[in-house]
């Protein structure tokens, strides 16, 4: 069903000597495709097709699949001519057949893998090991040479590209989006990255739109516009579409090896001119929008029913219940005439085998693909120079993301010449404040300016665009080629990504077990302007569970943090930067707060994670009578508040503060490398005596966290309770019953031996709670009172 | 500042006399909103403002304020001239103060919220309410008349305004996207929503691309392409983009005028023919393209630096900190000359007032933004008819949500003249088995066809685009206007609107608090394509945490559902499809599985959401030695296949078999209206014996819920952990050791009195799991002896 041939037309590119090996190296690779979906054994066909040969099981995508070759193979061939460094996104990975194919053919497969040896047994236990259990995923998977991307959630792939070639300037990203995939939110924004592309410092990204026409068993949008609409929109997303459609072989193959030279070309004359000039105004990048038929090459009709060009073609096309099929599987591989492609080891003939480049500018071997093995460790200033002088515990004020930004300044100056590091995040670094940064750098931009602008270069290292999809793919392709960044985001906006961060995990979670994947940079999220100051922009902001959801995935690629203060900060923010194959989160506000550390405090408390802060503390002599823990800035300072009203209601209550800045430090050892040891924990939370848990987000998780402990039943958990609106500070952690009164009351709630003053203590702390709270609905603001607490060890 | 008077051009469309109304209109919602951002008392400025006036904090945004004012003045302009029905979407929902302003002064704010009258002392209380504690939030809330869009978080605007007029063909929903919200991806696929309306039985979106330049401080990339590329963009996604630019108040009122007057009777046009010749082809719509400077008639300058027309305008463009400032508010409040606007009394004078449409004409009382006034129950079929026959557990085999696609056919059948029930999917209704339904309807689709194509229709009631956002975005609208729907969705990739979950239910939570508000129909999530049966599919399109993110919101808002096979399944669906103001998220997957309930049986299981299942239990005669609780298809088959090797191994073990369909029965009574009271939970799981857990997700989500059960200590949850890859349904529960050995061999370790054959019998099993596993990598499938296992109560 290939290959028909048809006369080289006067307008051809290729000689009909190139054109035929071409069309070789695409069966060879549609061959092995088929094969990897169907086959078990007789591997080239050298005896007739038994059932026995096929997989009981078939699984796997063909429609996407000769594309995806037919690219590759086209993208080998301008590779061969112009030695231009190419790294392979294939959007649509679950056309992982057609990659791992192509990487087998190129060679790099058998390296990596040597018993999947490039011979007769190796091409068997490459079809074997597909979609097979012990085998390899039915993605372009961490277990595919050459690929940073799966592909298994559609959206990314054009967002990973840009960021694979952000201060790459020699890369290529060759990135197909399948039409599919170019219907998510997250890939219909991400065409805008070239506003943020720098032609002299970046590489560059060649996107591939490949309409096959067809989802799971709908029709696509864009296969279904008309083509002048097609092209209106590309050029209004800013790229110089060329269309090359058809299904026909030997024309295709002209158009596309026509197409990638324009392509190829224009990008080089793009960047020689603004290399040469030192232009960086955005230029019009090429685009390639390739139509052909889903499931091309494959059988037109089965059972009557037509499948090459269908959406019957998306999966396998047919299944082997009825006899007949068989003799179609067979046609189907052996139309691709094997016997022209291998010799008889099994090998690829050495004429088709020279239509690969060599070594590293193997698209599969490209080291990019494997960035840990790139990755440089940042150059970082002592982040104890950044510290917030604290004369004692309260007696400072900061705003703890400002301190970072300085810090981050200063890393992004130590880190201008390797050119590896970026900060990301929704318009939103300065309002986080980390506006110093801007002392040293601009935010990238490559769209219009105007005289006034403020800050904005294409040379500028803070990534900014309204869309947390585009940043987390940006900083995704960035760390996962070997780069490090910072990622600053609204807390209850971060769920935006959730989805995009399970995918992440994962990825770093299977690359870990892959011997051949080296480490990359951690995923680094600072999550501000959280829950409990987002008092000013009502509900819709206030949410703190992106961490519930970050704590399901595997316990060696997750951490959290809660610095209460700017020194905790300033170290746990070094410490995230050092990390490689994690996601930390940290979670810390923006708004000028009490400071309770010093930075030789704040090193030892960090490097515990956890600890009795004895400063705050009535316990030294025994015994505490309560235990008042908490994590998070917010829930610190209502601590501490409520353990200074304790001290005027109930002056000899040994009372013992604990501070959490680790999360993960709260389960046990056997399930999280940073867990307490049982013993540790009964240390501290003591076996028996009431633990009131102040926490900043959904109190539950807590108790998830700490079922298993001594002390859990003793222990009740303040957090947030979904209950917000636009309001003061104070009155959001009122409404949520972590504030200092109702801390104080649950005490006398739980202390046995307060029980005989309880009613008369809780009656006052209740008469106060209600002259604050009708003071704000008087005032707008919070009293006094609260504005102005100060921690005193005087007391 | 504002009206700057300049000659009326020839070509105008307003007299001078309409001019000057429609620009005192304005003036009055500009001087309203920043009287509301700003002002505590003394609303008229009948004093000289002094700083007691001015609230002690201020919060909100002005920068988009005036643009929204502006095409409110406008869009009723257009209302009064063609008596059109306009639902009003203000995609920047953060210019609260505009669309606050202008409710107020259409007199249906004052209706709703009579305390804030038309006159001097409600226009007092109308501004100290806004972004007050007590008061009303910063954004187009649920409290806003008129609204079905909040604008927290950005990004759904236009799938809102989409999902509005669906069947809602005398309806037009006027949507303004702020350039912010166009860069998020949600957004920018969204424009693609013209290829799923039906001119003649839907609605018409005016979307209002609103591009002020800039975000909170960084201009937007859609304000900085050359105008070529903008208007391509937007013919490429298929509108007629009219643009309207510039800042001189006079020429703006007039080019809006004509904008409008354009865009309408384009609209009109396309509708009166494609109705009058029932040709349902997509036309071109219309959209206009509003370029205004931000902060529009704000003051140019603060402190000498740019503020009009740039972002310092985005939020409260100065403090009161200044002296100074204090002048330059009254000078700007001033610049709206309100005495020209208001009357002594403080109401607007009658002639500017005339310029809003009047009764449900007016966009802050249309019938559509109080969705649930309208909202019919549907007519549903009774389930029961659908009910697989189970003549004993394990006696029948079948696909639990094919049984539901015939359901839900009926259902579409039943409702097609209401026209008020749509199915929503991202291409994956035949994928979850849901196929039936197109024996009645089609897939909604208006882009190009042809012949062979397979139930599209523009008539079709089920929407499937490759975009889990638009589907989530589309059914909001839906459902906010009154109407019915059912998302079915890939278990993993839900995950993608987890935080347009989010904003769903605090909408709902916070609109049970609104007087005004009338419930609407649940959203109601089938999430098939479950972790356990998506082996095929590999890690990525694992992942069961969607309900753990869904129970962190307000327990009377989400309820989980677990049914367990087909007629439960059926019981549960009828059940959520009855149901309003919830989220309702089910779990159940698509393949072929043993049935063990019939319907009677089904029908009282899921009455309790929980309960003992007699038939699989040996305990009826006394406290069991060991609690097999179950939640979850496979975890219930799993179960009772372990069930069936105790029987083997330990044939006097006195097993209880508990199945839970609603999850929240787990959770305290105090905590959910569904959950348990603390009795009924020990009845169940007794006080002391040891539970064996199976749970379909994250195994720490059952200790959250029940960590404060008596017997909770003895519960061990065996769940998914995160581990996965393409290999088969049983080697997934393996790998999670949720699999009938593991769940077997975890009796033994827990139950005291077989400790003493324990060691013995947990290798026979090891050894039996070995082979499995042995036979699973050899062959690629799983052995006969679990392909083929059956329940039987013979044993």
């Amino acid at each position: 069903m290939a290959n028909q041939k048809s006369p080289v037309p006067s307008t051809a590119i290729l000689s009909q000597d190139e054109l035929d090996l071409i069309d070789k190296w695409w069966r060879a690779a549609n061959y092995l495709s088929v094969g990897q979906i169907y086959l078990l054994d007789n591997p080239l066909l050298r005896e007739a097709l038994a059932k026995e040969h096929v997989k009981p099981r078939l699984l796997g995508h063909w429609g996407t699949t000769p594309g995806l070759n037919f690219i590759y193979a086209h993208l080998n061939r301008v590779i061969r001519h112009t030695d231009e460094q190419v790294l392979f996104i294939a959007g649509p990975g679950h056309g992982a057949p057609g990659v791992v194919a192509s990487t087998w053919l190129e060679g790099t497969y058998s390296e990596l893998y040597p018993e999947v040896s490039q011979d007769a047994d190796g091409m068997r236990r490459l079809f074997r090991q597909f979609s097979f259990p012990g085998g390899i995923p039915s993605h372009a998977a961490p277990e595919t040479p050459g690929s940073i991307h799966e592909g298994g959630e559609l959206g990314y792939s054009l967002s990973h590209a840009f960021g694979a070639v952000f201060d790459n300037p020699d890369l290529i990203a060759a990135c197909v989006v399948g039409d599919g995939e170019a219907e998510t939110g997250p890939l219909a924004t991400s065409w805008h990255g070239n506003k943020f592309l720098n032609p002299v410092c970046d590489g560059a990204v060649l996107p591939i739109l490949h309409l096959n026409g067809y989802k799971i068993a709908n029709p696509t949008v864009l296969a279904r516009i008309p083509t002048e609409e097609l092209k209106a929109l590309f050029e209004g997303y800013g790229y110089a579409p060329i269309l090359v459609e058809g299904e026909e072989p030997g024309a295709m193959h002209q158009a596309m090896a026509r197409a990638l030279d324009d392509a190829f070309s224009t990008i080089r004359n793009v960047q020689d001119k603004a290399r040469g000039e030192r232009v960086t105004k955005r230029p019009v990048w090429p685009m390639i929008i390739l139509k052909t038929p889903k499931g091309w090459t494959g059988p037109k009709t089965v059972d009557g029913l037509k499948a090459e060009g269908y959406w019957r073609s998306h999966q396998v096309p047919f299944t082997m219940e009825k006899p007949e099929h068989l003799g179609l599987l067979e046609e189907w591989l052996r139309s691709y005439r094997p016997d022209e492609l291998f010799n008889e080891a099994g090998q690829l003939k050495p004429e088709i085998a020279a239509m690969s480049p060599k070594g590293d500018r193997r698209m599969s071997a490209n080291p990019h693909a494997n960035g840990g093995a790139l990755m440089r460790p940042l150059r970082l200033p002592d982040f104890k120079d950044y510290a917030v002088a604290v004369e004692g515990p309260g007696k400072a004020d900061a705003e703890s993301t400002r301190l970072v930004g300085r810090f981050l300044r200063d890393v992004l100056s130590a880190n201008a010449e390797p050119r590896n590091f970026r900060l990301f995040g929704p318009d939103e670094t300065a309002s986080n404040r980390l506006q110093d940064v801007f002392e040293v750098t601009g935010r990238t931009w490559n769209a219009e300016t105007f005289a006034y602008d403020d800050h904005l270069s294409p040379d500028g290292r803070v990534m900014e665009i309204l869309s947390e999809h585009t940043c987390q793919g940006w900083l995704e392709g960035y760390l996962l080629t070997g780069r490090h960044g910072f990622f600053s985001c609204y807390e209850a906006f971060i769920h935006i990504v959730d989805s995009m961060f399970n995918q992440h995990a994962k990825w770093l979670k299977t690359s870990k077990e892959v011997a051949w994947r080296r480490p990359i940079a951690s995923m680094n999220y600072l999550l501000t302007s959280h829950v409990w100051r987002q008092d000013h922009n009502g509900f819709s902001h206030q949410d703190p569970g992106f961490v519930d959801h970050v704590v399901n995935k595997k316990a060696d690629i997750v951490r959290v943090y809660f610095p209460p203060d700017a020194n905790t900060l300033l170290h746990v923010t070094d410490h995230c930067l050092r990390s490689w194959n994690r996601v930390n989160v940290i979670v810390a506000g923006k708004q000028p707060q009490p400071q309770w550390l010093t930075m030789d405090q704040a090193i030892k408390h960090c490097s515990k994670g956890i600890g009795i802060w004895e400063w705050a503390s009535s316990d030294q002599d025994g015994e505490p009578d309560v235990v008042m823990a908490c994590c998070g800035d917010i829930p610190t300072l209502e601590t501490l508040a409520a353990v200074d009203l304790l001290r005027e209601y109930a002056p000899d209550l040994k009372v013992r503060v604990i501070n959490i800045v680790d999360l993960m430090t709260l389960q046990p050892k056997t399930e999280h490398p940073h867990g307490l040891s049982d013993i540790e924990f009964d240390e501290l939370f003591t076996k028996d005596k009431p633990v009131i848990f102040a926490y900043h987000g959904y109190p539950w998780l807590i108790h998830r966290l700490a079922y298993k402990r001594t002390n859990h039943d003793n222990m009740h958990v303040r957090g947030f309770k979904e209950e917000g609106s636009t309001t003061t500070p104070f009155d959001m952690v009122v409404r949520n019953d972590l504030d200092r009164f109702h801390l104080a009351a649950d005490v006398f709630d739980r202390v046995p031996r307060l029980s005989v003053s309880a009613a008369h203590v809780k009656q006052s702390i209740r008469d106060r709670l209600i002259e604050h709270r009708l003071y704000i609905r008087q005032h707008g603001i919070d009293m006094p009172e609260v504005r102005n607490w100060r921690w005193s060890s005087a007391k």
